[in-house]
């Protein structure tokens, strides 16, 4: 038989709870990929979900070929995205649940490691951007080519509740969520926008109080704790946002996620991760973009970076190496 | 402000579990429609349903909005897709749960006719054949108005498996499972083909013996147990098959699908729905395509149709109007 | 036969040139759109182009269907795109080629009014400025339901170009050409954003010269005389522009595009239509997007109007009513 | 700066006319390519269509980078496809046509081949199926990994054409035109099926006279013509087909298409190109299908493939080696 003459690009996901699965299921209608991995703790879960999967190929816009995989399956993919942590238990501490995602994060990240793992590495373990950091000593790759989450999907969220509320398309509404993905994020408002012009000129024009804003990052912030009291988790969101940053880093789309990255004191702090715009390509993580912070937002970022950096130090040195 | 110029395309979700909702979330990456309403019994599930989805949605092909919605919507959808059914559970016995099923899906169908719903629908509560009869009783819709999931998805599972044992493209692997969907439906191997070639002269070519097909049957028929097995539950692939079949109305696409249809003496059978090849269009299940079949197949056929007829005609008198 | 459920989507093209063609074999990319109605004064052609068109449609995404017609169908059409107009010919002057193609463009509009179309109307002959106050005037339409492609295609060069120097996508590149389409538009750099950080802040923290911009510019503006060198003309990249303004308002997306909106005094001038960023959705060009100006951008914007109004009144006003 | 983790890949068109700008313009909406290279004898204009398709960037689905190349690219490429041939020119033979074309077609190879091209070759060039024989023989490629667009242009006429007339999708129409691209192609109607049913059954059934059939062959044989005498030319059907094709092959799809590919008796002749059902992926033509022919088609086959040899023999000895 002749020869194949297109390499082939593959992903794998690690961890096939709801998220993971909503991720990989959205991959379906991505072309260009062709093959994705699925790993799990649970060998049987990881092929009922290929299986599961597979059966909707043939209405499927994708051609790849899905299969229940091992981690020496990593040194042949070109992504990684890791959805594999524990959920929080009743009367479990948060940071008892730190230290236990740390370990699963850290013991996933030594597998890929061992297998020679060499690509781009996303993480959406929750808390995101103490996982990220976990996550990069524990794969020993380079700092660019570790990605968290970040605040992309909160991000979203405020997108689209900008947009419904104003009455614009929501990918004209350019604003982040920055910080920590958690109650410590913050709107950047002076540096939001409608297309090109200024959010809070417009408002201003508009005669729409500042309130306005307030209330709507608050639905923002608290729409995954309301989601979850309706529907008792959150998965499609995420699963969409993750495609959004595989799909950046596949097609080396350059473009701006707030994504949670490598610190190099673009923001003032540095030698953690945390949710800033990033530009996001083939090569991972390549560029912070510095946005001037009023006085008040710079507190908001330090508080929120502070707050993981001491989450980190004073918990995870048991685990992995803090220096 | 001036007047909006298109007519608005609606389709409606009846049922928001992991069925319905892996339908949901996949239509996001369809584009044409714009509005998608949820209806579930539990409206709070539906609401967050709709906000997880909604969340991704910056990220997502379509610009369609999504919200939870009553039966009063359904007026003015051009499709409503039911998933509403119950779960068998342990110690209930099939028929006990067709009955749970046929009253619920009575139930949302009276609905759907009290708020004037004129559109095509689609059922997929299962057993499927049976609940596609009392939807159109229960509707009043005409018989091509009435759509069930069918072997849909059976036959995408035959066809991804024939196209891998075989590699070829599951796109170009002609076949059928036809029948009612479950246990008694059956290949129509004499009218398989590869591309415009006889599969069983393929396979002769090629010196593969038939027992391969069989094999090929079994692991598709068994498929669903399996996955239910490994994952506890089966929605991806349903999701998928059920997006090609309101693709197909909405698109007009006139394409064959085997879809649960009613039966005009096609295959020598009358007055209820089973899965034969079907033309599908936004005028609904218009054509039922006849195939020769072989003595072995019609009996199977006969069967599958007789069971389904007795289990209606012996079970549901009560529930719906068997005239 | 069962009534069709799902009302059509109709969109018409009156001009099957290389610019009027790139758009209509775009759209085949489109899905959601049920029919194509080509029209051209050289019906021949047209039926041609369509006959062309249909020999793709089996590989194509849509499952529209492509004929030629006449403006008798533009009863049944959703959006109108006029892409009729001449070419200059030797020895022509500008002015006598606006002449003719307002009488072309005043020719289509009567017959699609004629013909009662009440929907979006889309303008793209040029000088296209001109060209949508002619067909406005002879449409009938309200203002709002009449656009023209402004410099959509102008600000696609830019960013790109953009993007391209500056190595981010051209997606984050957020900055607009405003003003007539042609020799006196200009770029608004003070309202330029890549991601939501200002450019000129960016330039300047990268030691990059504001020459660097101007250089852009020019060659954006002078791309058309370029590629026309090059190739004797454009039209794939205004037909991919088109085809954006289309879905836009098919999909009622309410996004910000640059399109030639009418003049409510949002930057000081009343009347006519001009380059601004406005939003369209399906109710049209609803909002023009006021930006601040500096005071040279400001003076450069009202001269491109004024010059535009004064072509308007000093010419054609014995071929449309002025006031 | 991080490496980059994503192997590019690429493709490359060689003869920027209608119909390999078609192909290219096309190409803007399918994802999962990096770069596409154009070359062409006349470089300016190749530089001229680049900037044309760059123009539409921003509104495309693909983020691919588009340049004018030079064969010195072909090493980093995986598909070559080549649209270079000359255009008949009145009072010019057929055979001069074939001349001219052989000569460029082999000055094309035979750089791709000095400058280490290794992937992929599609070959549009007319008359396809000689050109595709000239081109295995001049760039020393497998001849697995050499395709001629055969007729798949002409097959996907028949499809549309059927389906129209039938009522039925044209992805249900399966049927193939076999032979030379050109006057002594045939329709094989004996396996031809509207889904799995047998087309000429279907038509018993439906009473519609095999006479119908005959005319929708020679429309689908003469729409060629027709198109040229309506509009000078043809390129969208023909654009549209070879993006089909290298999609295929890109996405290692595998699947079934009319393609010209090399004989090896599958149709008990041998040694040369002539279009037949043959599955492509990224090994290329890996597999001519079989299909029983009848007497009177295979007549046809054999004579259309002998006039093709002959053609070969007699006029080309002096541009190739014919051994």
């Amino acid at each position: 038989m002749a020869e194949e003459k297109i390499e082939k690009r593959r992903i794998m996901l690690v961890g096939t709870g709801l998220v993971g699965m909503s991720f990989a299921y959205s991959m379906l209608h991505e072309k260009g990929i062709d093959e994705m991995v699925l790993v799990d703790v649970n060998h049987d879960k990881a092929m009922g979900e290929a299986m599961d999967l597979q059966d909707g190929m043939v209405y499927a816009e994708t051609k790849m070929k899905v299969y229940a995989g091992s981690y020496e399956d990593a040194q042949y993919c070109n992504v990684v995205v890791i959805t594999a942590g524990a959920a929080q238990k009743p009367g479990q501490s948060r940071l008892e649940l730190v230290k236990i995602n740390a370990s699963i994060t850290k013991g996933v990240c030594e597998q890929l490691k061992k297998n020679g793992f060499n690509g781009i590495l996303i993480v959406a373990n929750n808390p995101v951007d103490i996982m990220t950091y976990v996550a990069w000593k524990a794969s020993g790759l380079p700092k660019e080519h570790v990605i968290g989450s970040g605040t992309v999907l909160d991000t979203a969220r405020l997108r689209l509740e900008l947009g419904n509320r104003l009455g614009f398309a929501e990918s004209n509404m350019h604003a982040y969520i920055l910080g920590e993905h958690g109650d410590s994020s913050f709107v950047s408002w002076t540096n939001s926008y409608i297309g090109c012009k200024s959010l809070l000129e417009y408002l201003d024009e508009k005669h729409i109080s500042l309130m306005e804003l307030q209330n709507i990052y608050v639905d923002v912030r608290d729409k995954a704790y309301k989601i979850i009291d309706l529907k008792k988790a959150t998965y499609y969101g995420i699963g969409l946002a993750l495609k959004r940053i595989v799909s950046a880093v596949l097609n080396n789309e350059r473009c701006i996620l707030p994504v949670s990255s490598y610190q190099n004191g673009e923001y003032g702090k540095t030698g953690y991760f945390i949710g800033t715009p990033t530009v996001v390509g083939s090569d991972g993580a390549s560029q912070i973009m510095r946005l001037p912070l009023t006085e008040n937002d710079q507190d908001r970022f330090n508080k929120s970076f502070d707050t993981l950096e001491a989450t980190i130090r004073d918990n995870l040195g048991d685990i992995i190496d803090l220096d």
